[in-house]
């Protein structure tokens, strides 16, 4: 991490008393920051505020946002970003500092805002161009209808999901749910293409809503392609797939063309949802 | 909070970069202090170690038991417990500071240990001889049996079950799976007395597998009593129940006398669990 604000100011630390450490009680949003712009940063903003909303969050998104240009500006002079450079903007949202237990008072509840800047991964682009090896993991995605979607801090079966393999010609691993319905990958989203439509995990049960995974149905759309949101694609229907890929608002997307024995080459649909992103997810 | 201590030292913050805050990455206790002892600590630890090992956590519960003593011996120099008194433990372990992203290296990990203090919440005794009301919550538990049982830091299903209600005449309220099996109160576990036999939920899916509820299950087979854990427990045979009652390692057994216009008496088998524990559970 090469610089975080807490509230608006200079801190690399929070109290042992946050709900966000003790339970998980709250959000984060990962933006990708890329020749001088936070990119796709409304739709991460919005995904943020309904989140708040849905878990009871009093968020002043507006007072955020002005926070984050602020943050960026100050980054820059700093010269911990290049204006040209790439880098990663992440923001931690919890219910605060709370006494011990469940319970929360709303009215009497002030959210923590985190900002944090890291160093962008630097993938190659080889796997953007060439693709990548994915693996299924075994284990499964936990299941909540109540909070399915949102990108709450529970998020230990992607940690446990991420874990299980350490071969680094591996750059993704699927979750399923009990039921073997695929979900999503441990830091991605899932599409699947299949009778020329785009296809992709529903998640009203399970996952996380990714912003780039919205961005590219719109697209889809924009661009008269038939998409599907389907709440049983199975191992087998993975596996007939015309093509796979999966994306996420920093790499964008990455075709998958290998699994175990299985290999896709990098199709029409999957180049196409590329040059449809590449105004927001970069080069 | 009244004292807390990480990693041996006085402190009252953790880093930013914390897995705990980040993911959720991470386990807890609440332990009861109470007329000089912290009680059930055996189970405490060896459910605190069991959980760690369960997600690949390098801690060392030795180090772990020894900070909890000097803790403790400070805490009463310092006149914030007294020896007669009571006062809640609260132990939370992570997977320490960490980068951005799910991976983790277990040989280059540093959990960290947080112990804080909080005074007892001083629960009415009326609680305990005379039964609460309960209700059942619309938030599902979230189900996963890779990390089911565990008091792991992912308690956002917890959280927003217990925030459904203000009503200050309900203490508890059950949370179900999504098939509608009943699995554990918000802060609780549930047991539930049919044809003389102790029933309580299966844990296998979803839960955490409480401490008090193993210490009361061994104190039943050592009395005699039947015990009896299902996975299908379901609204139904909650109100066809003889008895009902919570439990958790704070304030031992509570029955269960009101669930909406559905009464219990407190039963024989209640009353006989709430003698078992009473050398663990005090007055």
């Amino acid at each position: 991490m090469k610089k975080s604000w807490v509230n608006g100011a200079e801190c690399h630390s929070v109290s042992l008393s946050d709900r966000g450490l003790a339970y998980g009680d709250g959000l984060f949003e990962t933006i990708l920051y890329e020749s001088g712009s936070l990119r796709l940063l409304e739709q991460h903003l919005n995904r943020l505020g309904s989140g708040a909303n849905q878990l009871r969050l009093p968020l002043v998104i507006e007072t955020l946002q002005d926070e984050l240009q602020d943050f960026l500006r100050q980054a820059c002079q700093e010269g911990l970003i290049a204006s040209s450079g790439k880098a990663i903007l992440k923001v931690i949202v919890s219910r605060g500092v709370g006494g011990r237990g469940y319970s929360f008072s709303e009215s009497n509840t002030t959210p923590q805002r985190a900002v944090l800047l890291f160093d962008h991964p630097g993938y190659p682009t080889s796997y953007r161009e060439g693709g990548i090896q994915i693996r299924i993991c075994d284990t499964p995605v936990s299941v909540n209808p109540a909070i399915a979607g949102l990108k709450h801090l529970n998020r230990l079966d992607s940690v446990m999901a991420r874990n299980e393999w350490n071969n680094p010609d591996i750059k993704e691993g699927l979750m399923l749910d009990e039921r073997g319905g695929i979900i999503e990958g441990t830091m991605s989203n899932l599409f699947i293409v299949r009778d020329n439509t785009l296809c992709t995990p529903g998640l009203r049960r399970a996952g996380v809503a990714g912003v780039m995974r919205s961005y590219i149905l719109d697209m889809a759309n924009q661009h008269q392609v038939e998409t599907s949101i389907s709440d049983n694609i199975c191992i087998e229907q993975l596996y007939e797939a015309d093509e796979v890929f999966v994306c996420n608002s920093i790499f964008g997307i990455w075709p998958v063309t290998l699994l175990e024995s299985k290999r896709w080459s990098v199709g029409s649909l999957t180049k196409a949802a590329q040059s449809w992103i590449r105004g927001v997810c970069g080069d």
